[in-house]
């Protein structure tokens, strides 16, 4: 297998821990986004859609999404499970995910696409340059510190999001917390349940390599 | 077990197709969105957020995302499986349900939302208020245009989106489709194998029971 990835960026950083939790050896290929290598002729034989992370199999198929990478893995290397075990905990644990995905990631995405002098004329990744649009994002930003207003209730007393256990939602809401930072928003003081928990997430082995910065 | 539904939107409809398609018996409770039901007090204990469909279990946890409703029924319900069987086609999949999710169902909500007059001051589902952004509804149009030139492409002569078994990216196609007629956008005549392959889906059982109506 291969992973393409650019450590830089916040999007492979939500595959990338979750290749580390797993402790799977798959040869790295970074992707010079900088320089918008995922543009080129070369990088759309691997993924049309111009993103990263990417995933190749040992066949040749390729995995262009978190969510498709994810589910691959889980199932051909399921321990530690990191999406649940029971049925229950795989729909709260997927609940989870896909509000922090979309009332989170995708909520700073927007505000930081449409806002960013870097951005101008890309407010989407993928093959079609759309212009930015200031208003969309005012309502990225207003979404995101509604999002971490409700952080520090989302974790509460449990140890980890979706409770006993480390999962993807946690990777997840890990990678919306250190992405916010690009536009200085962090979790309030008073979030003690959050800040306890982002400490001991922020310590796992999984995340320390290299941590995304803004451009 | 107690499903959560609104027989006239399309949200709702990714769930009960899956259900149907697993035949599993489940109490339907219908939500009146027209009438905000979902926005009152009653509707809040049972999910903050909101918005349908819910799953609630016999236990009383609540699932409230379509995500987490499909990943609960999927390890309860293995047969027939519509998440995939293998590792690799679970990853096909769920790269294909986002790419359908994100590309086609969430553009067409940004279009609609952001230009039908009875959506004025709701621009997005959930507990805040938020004004349309007509620019939003122009760049969501296009969006959706992409995406619906891709369709024909997408299916190519295979008997379903990832191959040879209907699955969730069937579901989220085919509920798209019919979402965007509501904005007369409409596969293009010389999509054959696109064509073939709506006419057979929308023919199955599971599609039947009341399709979502623009209000």
């Amino acid at each position: 297998m291969k992973f393409y990835d650019c450590k830089t960026a916040p999007s492979p950083r939500r595959a990338r821990i979750f290749i580390a939790e797993k402790n799977i050896a798959i040869e790295h290929i970074e992707v010079d986004l900088r320089n918008a290598e995922q543009m080129g002729d070369a990088f759309r034989q691997i993924n049309a859609y111009c993103t990263v992370p990417v995933l190749e199999l040992d066949n040749g198929t390729h995995l262009t999404t978190t969510a498709g990478i994810w589910q691959y893995l889980e199932a051909a290397y399921p321990e530690p499970a990191l999406m649940g075990t029971t049925a229950e905990q795989k729909g709260i644990i997927a609940d989870l995910q896909w509000r922090i995905e979309t009332g989170g990631f995708m909520a700073m995405g927007e505000y930081l696409r449409n806002s960013a002098p870097a951005m101008k004329g890309r407010a989407l990744t993928g093959t079609v340059n759309y212009e930015q649009i200031p208003e969309l994002a005012v309502r990225g930003k207003d979404r995101l510190t509604h999002f971490f207003d409700d952080i520090d209730e989302l974790i509460g007393t449990k140890p980890y999001v979706a409770g006993e256990t480390f999962s993807v939602a946690d990777i997840d809401l890990l990678v919306v917390i250190d992405f916010a930072k690009w536009k200085k928003i962090t979790l309030p003081k008073t979030a003690v349940n959050a800040w306890r928990w982002y400490e001991t997430v922020s310590a796992r082995p999984s995340t320390q390599s290299v941590e995304p910065v803004s451009r």
